[in-house]
């Protein structure tokens, strides 16, 4: 590693968005998702599953109160398992002292409070600032004397804290409520939650560690290794630090924590050890860290360890994590990623599948895995600036992440295959995880939040920088601040993507200011041309670097060529050959029913046609389909035509063909004109 | 239905089978598989789990015994569930009286006795024969004084006895149990078991049946439907039709009676009723059979039904019931039958897909469903002789039914895909119901069993009669004898199948005979060539007919043109667009690794070189692979050359090729060679 490249994330405050296209998601957010979601979290949305979230935390709040005024009278409930998911018999009639909903439940705050925190970096809103800030009163008055913060446990019984890492989520608990705290104290200043999530950090700390005597246990669902890192880079406290690394050294070492503690509760429960749920590799658990190579196992928890790996790897200096960081990137890049940026070939454990399987109608492809890709490529970014990653982080964005949400911010999709037939998705129970159309939320809320959040933060993903240098990896219309030695540079964006290949940035800056400013170069447009002046650009791993000194009005031109590529995977991925995909810039598209007629998989794709830059393939710009600017492809094809009364099997001959075309959309837009049929991966002559 | 046009099944005493790839498969199930299975029968085998049904019948004897013994004040346990495959904490060592095993662990005694029957016909065996008897005698013991003859209630409490037809399986034992009987009987003339199918049908025909009092069930598992009209058939006792013709009218009517079943249950067992199993599709029964026009739900149930459906239609003469059989044939064989001759395209429930889903990989395609669609296809042919049935008869028959057995009669495929990657059926959990190479017994033993009454049985599947004719539907070596009008005819049959297409028949009899002889024109040999001295065939629904006065030494020689062809699915069939499969005769052929190396996807048929009667594709015959006789194609093609380092997506350009030639060889003999990849459908230029 090389310390002198590492980045940080830029300060939220000090970046406006007002990107067409990043705009309009951020305001989705801000308007339907934050406040869909509050609703959610105090299970006031009619016809939807209450979350139970809040009413758990006043329910705590009510038993610390208890606690308080009775002192060591207080006699805490003893723990009995009610099940992962506990609801009520009668769903209205919750009882007045039990814990519902997932034993994760507590994180629905967490992200809601983080997704606020970044939304009022960009669009301040005293109103959205109050119900938070009383969100929070009733959060940390849950929270125990010792700091203690997992509403599962203080309601269900403490006496069985901590004994079920691996399925019970507290330290995942713990990461999101960091995440949250943090964020909410970097856009507002105010830092009631941060103490308390520092709190409940210490509670853990004083109880996990290398010392003697310390639980040697780590998270059964990872988030805390980064959170403990990003709490660490806000307080300067190294035992935040020494926790998350912890936790990652400890994976997966032997006797293997979460097989011991297995044997441990089966002991006390005076139950035979249950072995179906104690496979290590789905929790990354199977080997320890720094020996992994392979991608495996619920492919969100991957990518959230890899993220802790990197940033372990990065605070400490460590070759050895950093290296097998990249190993694990490769990996994925090579073996286990769809073309949409999804990760998680198979809903069997929402897991990475095998190398090269990658099946499109029957993938996982989560949406949080891809929110996840882009946390573990930011922060690859943050320890080496190479496109490579970036490359990857932007198309995990504009695709499946966008997918997630519905064009009007009300519905959302957990799996984003990349080939749906209603008909199938609906009675095929090999596919009952796909749905054809997006839900509008969901009892296990973690894909709608987390879209929440990724988008309100995008800006983080867009910038990085270090002492002398700003990087700008995702090309975005807007403004960013930034300090070089004391003066501030202005950097005004007005860019149009992912539709339009021209950026103009003009600097402003009181005094001249020396620095240099770092363009990414995608992988998708090698030709980029950058026009500064006579500065002339170095060229370094997909970044241009521009160095020198800036003046009031400067002005840096980039054009990215937008051509439309015609992509066939590496031939080991069965479920592709013969069959080729459409990206242009950033987008990967796709053929929808409404454009195309049903049945898909009858069309062609007439190679012939089609240049090796994409000539003979239509572009048409298009404000009218999906309510903003999109790009749709126009592509020469051929449609086999069925004959339904044909035999089942009959003497092959050359089939018969007419003349077609495919109008393909860009992918993250499917599904928002009704229920149909759609695909990625085409057949091609 | 024309009911001149009916024919029955022959005596397999008047049979003699020669033929050497019939005679070899006869012989394996003679030798290996009827001693194996009686083995594990009474739990002998090394290293298999028992199947304890000798074991079963020998405690449910004694308990008659006792009962006998003690007279009115014997009380019998009362029942209580303990899971639909009971077994002993520690295998070893079973508790005296208790029942393990599957609910329906008495028919593989059924199946066995029922393939001893056959056997016997062809070879005769005293030892096996006394054998069977001791064994009959212990199935004899177990019988209630009342009839009842199923162990499971016997031994675990008859006060539960036929209160759970959906899914405890009596109805189904019943069924087997007649099957076996009737066989046996016919084989041996001895009568001990038949009479106690007999009592057993009586009690249930005493207790179901549309009159006022009796109850409304039916089976849960289909096979007494069509078991009870051949009991039928043996005794003339009219009753048994009755009860079949009421199993199948009941079936899927108003109430549900499996839905109304469960409630009850649910009702006396103070819980609440129980919907995860109650889609009365999966048991044919969503609606009245006479409105069903779609095959549904368990494959093996569905075919069974459709046979005892067809059985009934024609001993009652019931139109609008055959005309149901004729819509299921048509949907099955027109939108939901592999090549293969497999049926069931999910394992979810075992059972047929949607329309159209025939997916190669992911198959279920169980041999017990492609034996039940053999018995199908022959009862539809006694209704009506059309080659189409008889088509789709051997296609089941040379393919996925003799894939079920390796060939050395030791293993045994439940499962029959049409793709199979050992890496992925080992890993994957989604094929978990994929086994790469063939399993030596199974705890749920049905398709063993079920092969080795199939393959004892292949003459009934080869001929049927009438008073004035003789129909071959299947070329086999051997003879037969036929009565006309009381002056028996012998033809003896000279064929090489499913290798070579010249038939040679001689006809012996001491004195002329009147009479027609029907031989089926395959649908794959439209061009068959007939000739019979100077009678002229008469041709209809893919039959000739000879008619005429018949001499001792008269010839008739029949050359089948045995060409190879390239076939193509409907395009409906998303699985198989711009894919190829081979057939020669009745053989469907498959590549497998050992002759083609891994990877099979890589290669692709280049039809140009193949000519529309399958010229250019090399026809090897070969007696060394496979240990017999069998042939081997080979076809022209290219491969995908691939390039593991190559990045996970790229620019599509013409893919790089190199020249091959893909060997095939028989469906029915993949896996015998180890483990590796196959492939019936292979990409095509």
């Amino acid at each position: 590693m090389d310390k002198q490249a590492f980045t940080s994330p830029i300060d939220l405050k000090k970046v406006t968005v007002t990107d067409p296209f990043w705009h309009r998601e951020m305001e989705l957010v801000r308007r339907e998702v934050i406040p869909y979601q509050w609703d959610a979290l105090n299970d006031r949305v009619p016809g939807a599953d209450p979350s139970w979230c809040m009413r758990n935390f006043r329910i705590a709040g009510r038993m610390m109160a208890d606690q308080s005024r009775k002192g060591a009278q207080y006699v805490p409930p003893s723990y009995t398992f009610r099940g992962f998911n506990a609801l009520p018999e009668d769903i209205t009639k919750p009882e007045d002292d039990k814990f519902y909903g997932f034993v994760f439940q507590d994180t629905d705050f967490s992200k809601w409070i983080e997704a606020v925190g970044y939304s009022l970096t960009q669009h301040p809103d005293p109103e959205l600032e109050k119900t938070a800030d009383e969100a929070i009163d009733i959060v940390c008055a849950a929270q125990t004397p010792e700091g203690y913060l997992d509403t599962y446990y203080i309601i269900n019984g403490m006496d069985a804290a901590l004994t079920n890492l691996r399925d019970h989520h507290e330290l995942y608990c713990l990461g999101h409520l960091i995440e949250g705290a943090v964020a909410y104290y970097q856009a507002t200043g105010k830092d009631k939650l941060l103490r308390a999530a520092c709190r409940f950090a210490d509670y853990i700390a004083d109880r996990f560690g290398p010392e003697e005597g310390k639980c040697k246990g780590y998270p059964g669902h990872e988030i805390a290794e980064m959170a403990l890192v990003r709490l660490y880079e806000v307080t300067g406290e190294e035992k935040y630090l020494h926790l998350g690394k912890f936790f990652v050294d400890q994976r997966g070492q032997e006797p293997n924590y979460f097989i011991e503690e297995e044997k441990t509760r089966a002991r006390r429960e005076g139950r035979a050890v249950c072995h179906t749920n104690t496979n290590p590799a789905y929790h990354q658990a199977g080997k320890p860290v720094r020996e992994q190579d392979e991608a495996v196992g619920h492919a969100v928890r991957a990518v959230y360890l890899y993220s802790g790996m990197a940033d372990v790897a990065r605070q400490t200096g460590d070759d050895s994590l950093y290296a097998a960081c990249e190993r694990l990137w490769d990996n994925i890049v090579r073996k286990k990623l769809y073309i949409t940026g999804g990760i998680g070939g198979t809903h069997v454990g929402e897991a990475f599948s095998y190398a090269y399987d990658l099946p499109n109608d029957t993938a996982y492809s989560e949406t949080c895995a891809a929110i996840g890709l882009a946390f573990f490529a930011r922060r690859m970014l943050q320890i080496k600036p190479d496109s490579k990653y970036a490359d990857v982080m932007e198309q995990a964005l504009y695709n499946t992440v966008l997918a997630g949400m519905a064009l009007d911010g009300k519905s959302f999709f957990y799996v984003n295959p990349l080939a749906v037939v209603p008909y199938a998705a609906r009675h095929d129970e090999r596919l009952r995880h796909v749905e054809p159309v997006r839900r509008k939320w969901f009892g296990c809320a973690c894909c709608p939040p987390n879209l929440a959040r990724i988008v309100s933060s995008i800006a983080s993903y867009a910038y990085t920088e270090k002492e002398d240098t700003l990087y700008t990896h995702l090309y975005m219309g807007g403004s960013i601040r930034k300090d070089f030695a004391g003066k501030e540079l202005t950097m005004e964006v007005d860019a149009k993507m992912p539709w339009h290949g021209h950026v103009y940035v003009t600097l402003h800056c009181s005094e001249p200011v020396n620095g240099t400013l770092a363009f990414r170069v995608p992988g998708w447009a090698p030709d980029t041309v950058i026009t500064c002046g006579d500065k002339q650009p170095v060229y370094k791993d997909g970044y241009a670097y521009l160095t020198g000194k800036w003046h009031e009005g400067d002005m840096i031109r980039l054009h990215l060529p937008m051509a439309v590529h015609v992509l066939a995977s590496n031939p080991a991925v069965r479920a592709d050959v013969d069959k080729v995909a459409f990206t242009r810039g950033p987008v990967t598209f796709c053929a929808e029913q409404a454009d195309n007629g049903d049945n898909l998989h009858l069309l062609r794709v007439d190679t012939r046609y089609i240049g090796d830059h994409g000539e003979g393939v239509g572009v048409e710009f298009d404000h009218d389909t999906f309510g903003h600017e999109t790009v749709k492809l126009h592509v020469p094809a051929k449609r086999l035509i069925m004959d339904e009364s044909a035999p089942l099997y009959s003497q092959w001959r050359a089939p018969k063909e007419e003349t077609a075309k495919i109008v393909l959309v860009p992918y993250y837009a499917w599904a928002n004109r009704g229920e149909g049929e759609m695909m990625v991966w085409l057949r091609r002559k």
